[in-house]
């Protein structure tokens, strides 16, 4: 798949999961909570989680026709970027991080308040889990349960909430590289590769096929990690929507102050590597998108 | 039921509850989290919601046996109680209430600080689904998928969450009746009748049993209420473990301030009369611990 192929394949499915969201996130909520809730999540992000469930949904459905499980996937890709979005308003949070710009607009609390943007946090983490489970819906109860089996241990204490937990214990610490890939792992990546599993489980997969799409989910994650710290020195913050400079500023240990800019880059080279060997392994043939997925993810500059 | 039998029968689950809650929270989540998280929800709490659960379970599932839904029973009620704790935690914030005490010891975010205790508490929410959705387990799917559902229901927007959000925002306002009613049935209402219903979805209850079940739920949720607001008036904060006179100093609206501390108390004995109404119109024979444990809410003290 070329770049182009490619773009075509996630406009069609960003304009898709835009609307689902639009449509599913209610402004109704009460006292102003769903216009801050919808604010975090509408016309944003690169949805890059939402496209990773619907391309390993696409490689693990090839060839086969089911419309409830497409509605699935669909609602999965909505829910994990709820717990995205959420993470974010709470991690931008003056206990946290205290950023104030976020996707080039201001950030939940700075546009809302503190107050409102932690019930937003909250209320879009169990809305994620809502989604995941609709009333009378005929997706099958193995495959919500399976669902919100992935996405509530991604986004915990054994995965990204975790590594939250390490990365502010870390600020100013010097980590070994053993270290600080268990706090990426976690922090940024058990939600990227739950999201290739929710996708995956969205289908019949072999032992094989899963197992191959974990370790793609793994590698990815941690490429995109070693991206973002990459180019939290490299870009400026008009490109990246947000504020550059900031691990270095915070002292935070990231793979640039470990290994240095010129190693950084090759070793993300190396994990795109190992996410399209990891893909062949699967035995799957529709892992196209997956794999133009992981070079953009490697290659982005944004 | 007598007091004494339900002190038996709150006794023994309040163990199984306990041990439950301290096995299902790892200590070992990273940097400190687990510690926090353990510190929110352990030895402390009079346990309604996951009592609730479990003597549902008990009205719904009397003749029978069935150790796997006992366990989904066990399950759901350490599930909603780590969402009481973590709405707890985040509710007690510098940002929300700002709240030192808790239970006669200190918030979490006064004992860990802000950071951690916004995170615990994100990471409380997502474990709640964990406990939902046990990896190999023999609960059967449908019991899971519903079980998740209901609580996402009312843990979010719709539920405690959006009854919180109109909580913030009617701080020194006048609120009717109607407003005032529909605040507490979403901020604590829904997610006490969420317990009763999670506790029903682990058996067989007839749509006669489940509406009935459901209007208890309301009954039990808005009393628990008014006693809260009249408590916060009449009692002093060694008795409650929490600062009393709270409302009236933040001025906010409460059953006592909108109807005077006398009709609040008969508003509080007529809930009581509902609750065990709809208890009746169930049909079901067993739900003397229901009945029992809606008297000890009317007439609780602490």
């Amino acid at each position: 798949m070329n770049s182009a192929e490619l773009d075509q394949w996630t406009n069609y499915w960003l304009a898709v999961v835009e609307q689902a969201l639009s449509s599913w996130i209610s402004p109704q909520a009460p006292a102003g909570l769903g216009e801050a809730m919808r604010y975090a999540v509408l016309d944003g992000g690169k949805r890059l989680r939402p496209l990773l469930v619907l391309a390993a949904r696409e490689a693990v459905a090839h060839g086969t026709k089911d419309d409830v499980l497409d509605e699935a996937a669909l609602r999965a890709a909505c829910a994990v970027e709820l717990i995205h979005a959420y993470s974010l308003v709470h991690d931008d949070m003056p206990c946290m991080d205290n950023d104030l710009l976020r996707r080039g607009k201001l950030t939940v609390h700075a546009q809302f308040g503190e107050a409102q943007a932690l019930l937003a946090g909250d209320a879009l983490q169990a809305l994620a889990f809502e989604f995941l489970t609709p009333d009378a819906s005929t997706i099958p109860d193995t495959v919500q349960a399976r669902l919100c089996r992935l996405l509530a241990t991604s986004a915990g204490h054994a995965g990204m909430a975790g590594g939250q937990a390490i990365d502010l214990a870390s600020v100013g610490m010097a980590l070994s590289e053993d270290q600080l890939r268990q706090m990426h792992r976690l922090k940024t990546g058990a939600l990227l590769e739950g999201s290739v599993m929710m996708g995956a489980a969205c289908g019949n997969a072999s032992p094989q096929a899963l197992s191959g799409l974990k370790r793609y989910g793994e590698a990815l994650g941690l490429a995109f990690q070693v991206v973002d710290d990459i180019l939290d020195v490299i870009a400026d913050s008009a490109t990246l929507g947000k504020t550059a400079g900031k691990d270095a500023a915070n002292d935070k240990p990231t793979y640039v102050s470990l290994l240095g800019l010129g190693k950084a880059k090759s070793y993300v080279q190396f994990l795109l590597q190992e996410a399209l060997e990891a893909l062949h392994s699967t035995g799957l043939t529709h892992t196209h998108t997956l794999a133009a997925l992981a070079e953009r993810v490697a290659n982005r500059n944004t």
